[in-house]
């Protein structure tokens, strides 16, 4: 198993990333930090840090705020300790430690923690596992912990959060005096990998590998505690159709195709990778992989985007992929950065990678604005903002990125993945590194027993240039895989100026390259970029008779700032060029596309018209995906009528 | 004003048509007596008699069933008088007594009739005008009275619903002892203008006049009787947004675009140009106007269908017509070609039949299967059954016909359209006749004081052929005015063999031939039928790129049972040869197209792909939109992808 770089190990340099990681870092955590202190006048109040006081005992008051309002607190701490990792700020620790003691204070004597069943349903614990989040914040809280700790060293959160996970230890589990019971929401069993990892205890990869299997057993156990409850009608799923929303349709180990409630599929199947790792369970592992080619080669948007309709949030047939009602959350995508990253941990594929970046810098920096102020929960692929706003089976749908969300979900988990993402450059173990992200960047590895640092200089996703040097004490022997990303028609590859003959070393996607390093090795990689037509199945009824641009791993869309409106009209002939332009823009940096296209010429006040029609000439303009709505409100489309 | 013609003075000898109305004779109109009577097992009881009887005390029980369910006993009155006029049949008409003789028993003392607040809800009438439907249900009794009255020429329905009227319009008005009411579905404005017209009681022209005028005005009658009711949220309008549902947002007067239920709307309207052309309103006939405008330009399907979104059943905003989501009730069809019959009275002007032509060999047509046994309430332009069947915002979506509804709005109102098509034909005055449809028939008018015979000749929709010939007395002068259809790019017009300039003769899409007819003349009329290729306008964003066959009125769609599954994949050349074929099918009358066109070749197992696409040649079939899915589920597609 291929290790993750421990977060204090890697400095992210990128010209591309560091400003969205110092967006993250001086805006989003910052506003975060005032939105869960309830400091900011214009939002509602979160009540987040004073549920948290109040459970303590240091203010009075009610509960307020989501059954998951605890996690929106973990989350914060998680990407404030990601960015302590990099950035030292003597003052942002304190103030994380102040949150920190509050936490410690409304943890029980027994080492529960959940400040909606201590304040607002004492005496209701684990009563309500099918839709109340105690195990799902308690899994945020883990992740902030073993992150604070990976961070700073310190292991204030840590202790707190064993004390919950053993606490939780003696609930659960297949003893007759324990619940045979599971979250509803799926996020615990990842994270108490992690905490396996930092502590070692064996109890908690136990619990996670629990969790997971009891999964859709029978009896149901969301059936035995609605019993519990007293409730007549067991299978109700507050109107959702059935178990399949919770992924507990059946046990995992039975389940082939992607079902349900997209954000906690792929938390599920990341800790179900993480198990199958840690206890060599190849019969789940390949329940994974078998997941993985329905989602990606089935249910996924070339965005990276997951979950094809609002009703349940959730993944829905094969092929239904509908561009306007898309659900496609930034969380969703989010989590399968999560699970692509753990896939590649247990087998190395550069369709894992490639999944990896095209969720990456499509569908979750789509997520939040260039100046990370606000937010998009929904990702479609076309907007048309009359239709968007009026119609009712649109009402997921926002025109324009939101301040921040009631169910507050998105724009934290944007700031803990981009704090966090040197963690998703490299993978490595004794013997490997894998380069997986084209990411400027300094990391330092131990392998075969020995330091290796590895330094990354890209312009990526903009230039085709990616060089990466190596600094050793000593010669090492070890395999550098290089990913070779599946849209690259012509890549090439030179060690220390010598040319590699790709076709020799091409090993699932990945360049491994096997030698003795030297100090001052030098890889330099070429992958160079055009702007491609890309084609979507034809059971995607939605796209067909439509390309979509892209380059490099970057989607391209056409707005109505640029390009006037009916946007569906414009037609890009399919034997147009598609050249690189630049200008015209905010973002100078930015490789935009255009083409000489065509409008239909109509006849006046006719709805419907027989006969040949006419066409003119149009100058089009393609923006990158990620930048859209950030100049105002307009329409906007990724998959292009071809004529 | 142009008047309908009696319905005792048409009758019906179209090979096309004929056999729909016997189907509806023969099937639909006793199959929906048994579902009235409860006496098909497999339905669940409608209790819609059985209601009647309740409220007449001739047997004790509860009442059951929407709150409109007296209206289904209405409408099939009026369809079973629309038969009984042509179709004399002495054992259908003593059943149509009886169920007459228990409505004249239910009605109260002072003229009132409603099972449901007789049963009930006593002492709670007229308290919720918004909800429930008293007088959308006195309406539709009231049309059937006509109807019978019409047909055979006996009173006892008329007498009742007479009473009725008088006991409404000591109700409602604008005196202050009165209710400034109007209903909430409306139908009771035209109704009472068929009453007024049989019994020239001027009370029953002004009271609609008054329920049309008061509609919308403030302070908002729904917002009054809530008040009344008690309640606190008068504005609460069961999840729909606003007045606009009920078409109540602002008076008519004011009102420009088609909003809201779009069956409601469509009634309404019929009864603005009722009211209009009877009080001779120009203003009111100018907002009629400009509605028409707005719904056949902006809001219409090719397939005559309204009602672009499943809730609300509701017109939407301008051009958003989505093909698979589309509501375009059935009944809405119907109800636009109440509305489109009326304009014609009004203003002469072929867009009128065009568009009743349109929704009624398509929209209407599709709404019943081929053998009369079952229906669809929603008729979409694009059916693809897996997704129909799972996805939330389909629910509404049936893919096959089903054979009766909860809310059976639909069947009979297509059996009372059918049975009564005679009606939509023809209009006159005392100085012409107008020939608004292609149907092949035998009508005798009065004009100039003297008897006119004309007999229709035609195979319409199928053969350019229409023959008129006229049956004098003595030479009289008028105008016969045929409508030339706009789909028709050639027509020809001769008069006993003697060709007519058409460019002379012109009118508003009309051939005025004014002239001093004599017995035995013939008026042949060819409208050349070839396939067409029809096109949406560009601000049709779902439509963009793809092309409708039509052939006179009819639209054809394809579907999977004869072109295999993903349809919209299927390619049609712009240049395709679009030919005419018969065969393979169960219908051998009905004209189907088809062409040579392309699908996609694509990569096995690729989600995505890019560059150049290869394709295969594959022979498509195209059959007409009506006789969709009666071949079993499968796929359906209107609009085709264009290359």
């Amino acid at each position: 198993m291929r290790r993750w770089i421990p977060i204090t190990q890697v400095k992210v340099t990128d010209t591309f990333w560091r400003e969205r990681m110092d967006v993250v870092r001086e805006v989003v955590i910052p506003y975060q930090e005032d939105i869960l202190h309830d400091r900011i006048e214009e939002q509602e109040p979160s009540y987040a840090i004073r549920n948290f006081r109040i459970a303590a005992g240091l203010e009075d008051g009610e509960y307020y705020g989501m059954v998951f309002q605890d996690s929106d607190v973990a989350k914060w701490l998680e990407a404030a300790a990601y960015s302590l990792a990099v950035h030292p700020d003597a003052d942002l620790e304190s103030r994380v430690e102040e949150v920190i003691a509050v936490i410690e204070q409304a943890q029980q004597e027994d080492g529960y923690l959940n400040t909606f069943y201590t304040v607002k349903e004492p005496g209701k614990r684990w009563t309500n596992l099918r839709e109340n989040h105690e195990l799902y914040c308690a899994g945020h809280m883990m992740e902030a912990a073993v992150a604070y700790y990976e961070a700073v060293g310190k292991t204030t959160l840590l202790d707190v959060m064993c004390r919950m996970a053993d606490h939780i230890d003696t609930q659960f589990g297949p003893e007759p005096e324990k619940r045979q019971g599971y979250p509803g929401h799926e996020e615990i069993e990842l994270a108490l990998v992690k905490l396996y990892r930092v502590t070692n205890e064996e109890r908690y990869l136990r619990l996670a590998e629990y969790f997971i299997q009891q999964r859709g057993q029978e009896p149901h156990y969301f059936e035995e505690e609605a019993r519990k409850r007293g409730e007549e009608d067991v299978k109700v799923t507050h109107g959702l159709w059935d178990y399949s929303y919770s992924q507990s349709h059946r046990p995992v180990l039975e389940q082939s195709t992607a079902e349900g409630h997209a954000v906690r599929a792929v938390y599920l199947y990341s800790g179900m990778v993480d198990v199958a790792v840690e206890t060599n369970n190849e019969e789940l592992l390949k329940v994974c992989q078998t997941l993985w080619q329905n989602v990606t080669k089935q249910r996924m948007y070339i965005t990276g985007g997951i979950g094809s309709q609002s009703f349940g949030e959730a993944f829905t047939i094969d092929y239904d992929l509908p561009n306007d009602t898309a659900y496609t959350e930034t969380c969703a995508a989010i989590g399968l950065i999560f699970w692509a990253k753990r896939m590649l941990q247990a087998d190395l594929n550069g369709s894992y990678g490639d999944v990896m970046e095209r969720a990456l810098y499509n569908n979750v920096l789509s997520g939040i604005s260039w100046d990370g102020k606000q937010f998009f929960y929904v990702n479609p692929l076309e907007v048309r903002p009359d239709v968007a706003e009026y119609r009712n089976d649109h009402r997921h749908v926002m025109t324009e990125r939101q301040g921040w969300f009631g169910c507050a979900c998105c724009p934290p988990n944007v700031a803990r993945l981009l704090a966090s993402l040197g963690q998703y450059i490299y993978s490595h173990d004794d013997e490997q590194i894998t380069v997986d992200l084209f990411v400027g960047s300094e990391a330092d590895f131990k392998v075969q027993g020995q330091d290796v640092r590895l330094h990354q200089e890209t312009n990526y996703p903009w230039d085709a240039a990616v060089t990466l040097r190596l600094a050793l004490e000593s010669s090492v022997k070890f395999e550098l895989a290089v990913r070779i990303p599946s849209w690259c028609r012509r890549p090439e590859l030179s060690v220390n100026g010598e040319a590699v003959d790709l076709s020799q070393v091409m090993n699932n996607g990945y360049a491994a390259l096997e030698r003795t390093w030297e100090d001052d090795d030098i890889v330099e990689l070429q992958l160079p970029m055009q702007p491609e037509r890309v084609y979507a199945h034809p059971s995607v009824g939605e796209n067909s008779g439509r390309t979509a641009l892209m380059r490099g791993p970057v989607v391209y869309c056409l707005e109505e700032v640029d390009n006037g409106s009916q946007l569906r009209d414009i037609q890009c002939p399919g034997d147009a060029a598609v050249t690189e332009s630049s200008d015209a823009h905010q973002w100078p940096w930015a490789v935009c596309l255009a083409f000489n296209g065509f409008r239909t010429v109509f006849p006046e006040q006719a709805l419907y018209a027989m006969g040949q029609l006419e066409y003119e000439s149009v100058s089009v303009v393609a923006v990158p995906y990620f930048l859209w709505g950030n100049r105002g409100r307009g329409e906007m489309l990724v998959w292009l009528r071809e004529c």
